[in-house]
């Protein structure tokens, strides 16, 4: 089968035997936004026509390809929900190379009944069923939008959304802080003491101001500041959602894994970190429904 | 005697009786970041050159003035700090046309340690000390970062910023949230609505990824989603800080006072509006120490 995990920013494309193995990867910044004219049939065929044509069986396609900017929207399934639900939500395309795929969203609300939704993390999450096992389950995805999944005997029950690195980066760019700010290697104090700052009384609005008064008081130099300020965003949003569960598995790239892994260090929380391919397994397990 | 209330961003001088009425007002849009090459003295020579001139008194400034980027950098006074001691951290500054006074700012830290600073506001605060008379009393100064004052019998005894007025400002205008906006009449249901979900669990990062997720979900309009916005960083600001110490004092424009009035009106905290113009007190109370 052929394999697509297709976002905002980026498109891959996994090649896979019939018992799941990769046979062969390509990637491109070919995101979604990137794609004139919304020809996403084109793009596929670009970047993956030869394997098409060869008839490397279904084309299984997750992520921000089934939003409303994508090919094709597809409505989100609904929690709880495990395999067989998302599944059943997949949505085919046609084009004149061949016909393909497209995995649903999932959306759930939270106790005051605000919607929260992701596409693509549940595919990911789908391949790493194995290796969290049965039981009860707190699923970490960090990033520009990050995802704190709870996962019960396999299947998705609820989760919710924390703009953390989107607030990090406008923060950075585009507020005050930004202006006695300077990149530099991290600085792995000052971004546990960001950590540690969000179980301070205050709030974190009131924290933000205390990057900047730190800065004038001399506390903090223009590169720490920088690791303070990420410290303090993932801190708060480890303590608004963990509230001590335990062991928190952890699915994404080395380098967040890397970053993530210094926050649990500092507030003395257990992490296990999941295979970050987990897409492929996740698509290849859909794949058996069709 | 002359007044000047001089910001980051405006500029307003005012002519005082000896018993402190206000004679003359002049507004200009002269903050410290727009008069080039630090010509300090020559700015206030053409706002205010005649009163000056004119022998009206002694020249009291405040605010941003006596900030790193301002004419001279005033050191700031430490909580807790009434009338007296703010007057006694005033520093004279002398030009070919005069000499003139500016006032400190205040700093404090919180119970964990980090710093805060405010630069004007606690000589607003010094002339609604009357009205505020003697015993404990929490003054809120709303705005781009927003203060939150505790006033023990006329002294200021700790205080906290909040940056929820520039943490607006760059959400609406440079995060994802800003492209599912549009700027129109407030919607004081969809503000209220933002305010009490400070009070849901999940935390700010959360809560924010929640304004995308309803309007997604069609349950926020384009405007309504820029009241809600605004509503839910006042309502976090507010959750953070006031812990049910009962009525707050508000010192800020009407606008402002409007906006946080519902604010506090939907959360049930009682209010009472204090007079806007209180610099021009404070300032001359100052004066009265030269």
């Amino acid at each position: 089968m052929i394999a697509i995990d297709w976002g905002t920013s980026s498109f891959r494309a996994y090649r896979l035997a019939s018992d799941g193995r990769v046979l062969d990867t390509r990637s491109a910044p070919k995101g979604i936004l990137s794609v004139q004219n919304a020809q996403f049939a084109a793009a596929l065929q670009a970047q993956a026509g030869d394997w098409i044509a060869a008839g490397d069986g279904p084309v299984v396609m997750s992520g921000m390809i089934g939003s409303r900017q994508g090919w094709l929207e597809v409505p989100y399934a609904a929690c709880p929900a495990g395999l067989e639900e998302i599944a059943a939500g997949m949505r085919e395309v046609a084009w004149s190379g061949g016909t393909g795929w497209i995995a649903p969203g999932l959306t759930c609300r939270d106790k005051a009944g605000v919607p929260d939704v992701m596409r693509g993390e549940e595919v990911q999450i789908l391949g790493a069923l194995e290796q969290l096992g049965s039981g009860s389950h707190t699923v970490c995805l960090p990033g520009t939008h990050s995802k704190w999944v709870q996962v019960v005997d396999g299947r998705i029950v609820q989760f919710t959304t924390h703009m953390t690195g989107e607030a990090f980066a406008v923060f950075k760019t585009h507020s005050l802080l930004g202006r006695m700010m300077k990149d530099g290697a991290n600085d792995a104090g000052a971004f546990a003491d960001g950590v540690r700052r969000a179980a301070d009384s205050g709030g974190l609005l009131h924290h933000l101001f205390g990057v900047r008064a730190r800065g004038l008081f001399g506390e903090l130099t223009e590169t720490a500041a920088v690791s303070y300020l990420s410290g303090m965003l993932i801190g708060h949003e480890i303590q608004s959602v963990h509230g001590g569960r335990g062991r928190v598995f952890l699915l994404c790239s080395a380098q967040l894994a890397d970053i993530y892994g210094q926050a649990f260090a500092a507030l003395g929380i257990e992490v296990t970190t999941l295979d970050p391919d987990s897409v492929t397994r996740g698509l290849f397990s859909l794949a058996a429904y069709l």
